[in-house]
């Protein structure tokens, strides 16, 4: 599936149309393959011992199986998540930014399912996956 | 199942193991039958439009299910989110709290299940739901 | 949400879509609040140990979910299961039937969702819980 | 992780322990990587059209999970699968067996959690995904 939008043209359109998140997620990477998105690990997703909080992993899989299906459709703001499934495997690591690694398994007309493996950086065993299901507005 | 903690334990127990999320929940009812937790409608959680993200209301089924289980088994500030299924169903209404119902359906002696329907406060028809695993420490 | 289709009504159309399972479940209740939906225990669906297999207590409730949803919008054979997840809570009971209660949470104009509890039969705590979501056909 | 138990041993403890479901499954492979577990395609399995049904496909997930992680820990016939979320993405080929290829994310003391996709036979996207949980008894 080829893009219609690069990564600095999604962080744009990420910053415009979720303002009260910006700053709390960058692009590493997003290609044909696989889309790689940073949680900033601060103060505001931290549990005590300073591993990242299971809301704001559900956050960033929730974005990043967002921003790997508008890569592919274009913008469509009006997009849904309609269910996710979630597993939550390992204690992350202490102070680490979690990064997402996500896949669109399928894109329909009116559905996107997208999967996610979450990681502490650096770390070669993920913290947690996640299964995404996007409803697609059908007026594209 | 009878209940090891009330619900004004319970909201001093919370306050104290998740300092990060103080004021954001509320307990509005908890009892043998069921627990009705409340997000507070704020700024934090809204996306545009006025309604209450999805991040926030995985955030309150997740405290919901934490709290109902707690409750059963006294406070275990380390029992775990393994497990998390949502669907997401309707939109919901603008600037209104959410609160969830949160009903466990099995307490084991390493897992316990909790269903939770959320709501807009004042409306009849859920706008989610969600079934959640915690992990329970064997040493209790 | 009221009933296009009676309890005989379905059974007969389950019949005719689906003739590889006839006679493996049944009717028991089908009204505006609740479905009840039967899986009759026999040599085909049973573990060692004589208790109701996980795919048989899936296949019922799928079929489950599937009949509460035509019973609402009228036969479409075309609906397709989309997503499920599923949670098994208990050993079921051993050689006896098991009983799905569904219960439909949201009928959209693409989606339905539909919450399931199984039990073993004469039993009061649920042996599994479900929520599958289903895709309809546009052209209804 | 390295495994315990090779592909034929692994298919003698299958007909052991399932007797009810022998023939219908075969290990295509099964070594550090991955696992990839054939559902023949048979008259019971499939639904008018031809095509493999929701709930056969659910038990080759279930099985191929199964398989992937007594592999790891050896043959433990009283683990029990506790939940499974499965997506159901894309319309089987008819008369085409299905390839499951399981990945174990997760092997800890209590529960094993196993990713698994879903192909028809000779196809490059996948049919369905799932993801399910074990629960692995305590005295092994």
């Amino acid at each position: 599936m080829s893009l219609k939008l690069a990564g600095d043209e999604m962080s744009a359109f990420l910053d415009q149309v979720f303002p009260q998140v910006r700053g709390m997620f960058a692009i590493d990477r997003l290609d044909d393959d696989l889309l790689v998105m940073r949680l900033h690990a601060n103060e505001q997703h931290l549990r005590p011992g300073g591993t990242v909080s299971g809301p704001a992993m559900f956050s960033l899989a929730d974005v990043a199986a967002y921003v790997a299906t508008m890569a592919r459709i274009g913008p469509q703001a009006l997009a849904v998540t309609t269910n996710c499934s979630i597993d939550f495997m390992r204690k992350p690591v202490a102070g680490a930014d979690i990064l997402a690694h996500a896949k669109v398994l399928k894109l329909g007309r009116a559905l996107s399912v997208t999967d996610v493996l979450l990681y502490s950086d650096g770390q070669p065993e993920p913290v947690a996956r996640a299964t995404l299901t996007y409803s697609i507005p059908p007026d594209r």
